[in-house]
């Protein structure tokens, strides 16, 4: 197999794990829990969302923590904006890059951002436009690119039009998106053998969720494929609040096992990245999915 | 990709998990289990082991067991033996194929065995000659294929060595097995090239764990070699007792779940299969670690 050498991994935990939390997580705990993060060796960290706190409560307090973390040098921070509104909070707390979001199945967009697909291009053709013209780097996510939880099946003409959508815009990478967690080996490079006929390898990302098993086996699938960028979440917190019966990002920690166990560099430091994992289950209060951190606290306990 | 168009999974269950479980599971239960496993479509599960119940106190009703449960017909009963008296009690519960054991590693075996591989050899040729003079099938495990929780890497060569022994005794199947759930794609087709020049590939099957988050892309990895028998536990129970720190058989439902969704045919209906899972979370009294039966369980609530 003629895998990446090098693999970019793009921590959304303190987004996308935290947003689906029933209970709030203090701004200090972020902060600290981020921080930890940033000394991980970590290239990117999603840090939060700017979506009205009426719709995520468990981030109302992005601004105080895109102004309390400290600022690794060589580390992107991100955060999630929805809408001019939200670039504008996210301008004021200084972050690096800004994420915007969609997805390629109608009912899923509906449900999630509350508008149709084409009455959303419009308000990230404004949040892409002002973000750049702001120097900053911008980031595109599409959802339910593997399947859909009210849809089923989502055609990939979707993806690619909404894919193309968003480069059009300017976006500089893209995350396609398994919200559910139901993608599987052969449909990750189907899709991939499409997409990459159409959208440069480098600008491509995968974001898998471990709801049914797959997400090692979908990251093998791409990386057979050549893709660089995954993203994954401390401890396998998180996914995505509307949709039902999904849980668990692909969590950090078993990705940077089966990485660096392959030979593949991402730079970053398993051992600090498992402490920060320790912390944030510490502070949620309740036994995160991920496979190294419950090994690595069953060896601890001397079991 | 060139995946195979069928594969086997092996139940392995109701013997690799339960030996490790430190409450005893009672014999009505063990049965019933294995009865619900007869129906799902599996073409083998492994029942009990006839290792004496001073070592493995949870699987002390081994002969009940295997008198008590119900012969589907297209099934194949298996049972592991460690030495001829365990063979002959397995006999006695009419057994349709015993399961042979020993470690690529010298201090695993002196640990689990409480004999040194040489010393391990003549015992077990005793046992698979009997096995097939009671016109009985005979599978062979080699543990700590992938790494050793004593040694640590474990070299190719002991692997071969192991091996061929057991082919020369007469074993008709050998399960290579990641003990501790340390193995990588990478490693698994670095030692699949090797042992596949020396060995027909439909005689070889894989037992990983996912202690590390790593078995489902192993599996795919085993794929890619042309590999079609995989060993798994319903509900990723299981472990190996004298291994520390090790968890989790990798779960039937979500290696049923990824096969299932590539367009590989394993025959095994993943309903009925949760359906088991369930019954056993029930009686084991604690969550399992199978994706697919946690995500099954959390829509079944509602969540």
């Amino acid at each position: 197999m003629n895998w990446p050498i090098n693999v970019t991994i793009k921590e959304v935990g303190p987004r996308d794990g935290l947003q689906n939390e029933q209970s709030f997580l203090s701004t200090e705990d972020k902060i600290n829990w981020i921080n930890q993060l940033s000394r991980t060796g970590l290239q990117s960290i999603e840090i939060t969302s700017f979506v009205n706190p009426k719709w995520i409560p468990a981030l109302a307090d992005s601004l105080e923590v895109a102004k309390g973390i400290e600022r690794m040098p060589g580390v992107t921070y991100t955060a999630l904006v929805p809408n001019r509104r939200g670039l504008e909070k996210a301008l004021e707390g200084n972050v690096d890059e800004m994420a915007v979001f969609m997805s390629a199945s109608e009912t899923h967009n509906q449900k999630n951002i509350n508008k149709s697909i084409a009455d959303t291009f419009p308000i990230l053709e404004e949040v892409v436009k002002e973000t750049l013209s702001a120097g900053k780097s911008v980031r595109g996510y599409v959802s339910t690119v593997f399947g859909c939880p009210y849809e089923g099946q989502v055609s990939i003409d979707n993806v690619i039009r909404v894919s193309e959508h968003l480069f059009e815009m300017g976006i500089q990478e893209l995350s396609l998106g398994d919200t559910i967690g139901v993608a599987n080996p052969k449909q990750v490079q189907e899709m991939l053998n499409v997409l990459l006929k159409r959208f440069p390898i480098e600008k491509l990302a995968l974001h898998f969720h471990d709801t049914h098993g797959t997400a090692a086996a979908n990251i093998l699938a791409a990386l057979d494929m050549g893709i660089t960028t995954y993203d994954a979440s401390t401890g396998g917190l998180g996914g995505c609040p509307y949709a039902p019966g999904a849980s668990g990002n692909v969590a950090t920690e078993d990705v940077l096992y089966m990485l660096g166990n392959m030979g593949i560099n991402t730079g970053v430091n398993l051992e600090k990245l498992l402490g920060a994992g320790r912390f944030i289950q510490e502070k949620i209060g309740r036994s995160l999915p991920s496979r190294n951190l419950q090994a690595c606290l069953t060896n601890e306990r001397g079991e």
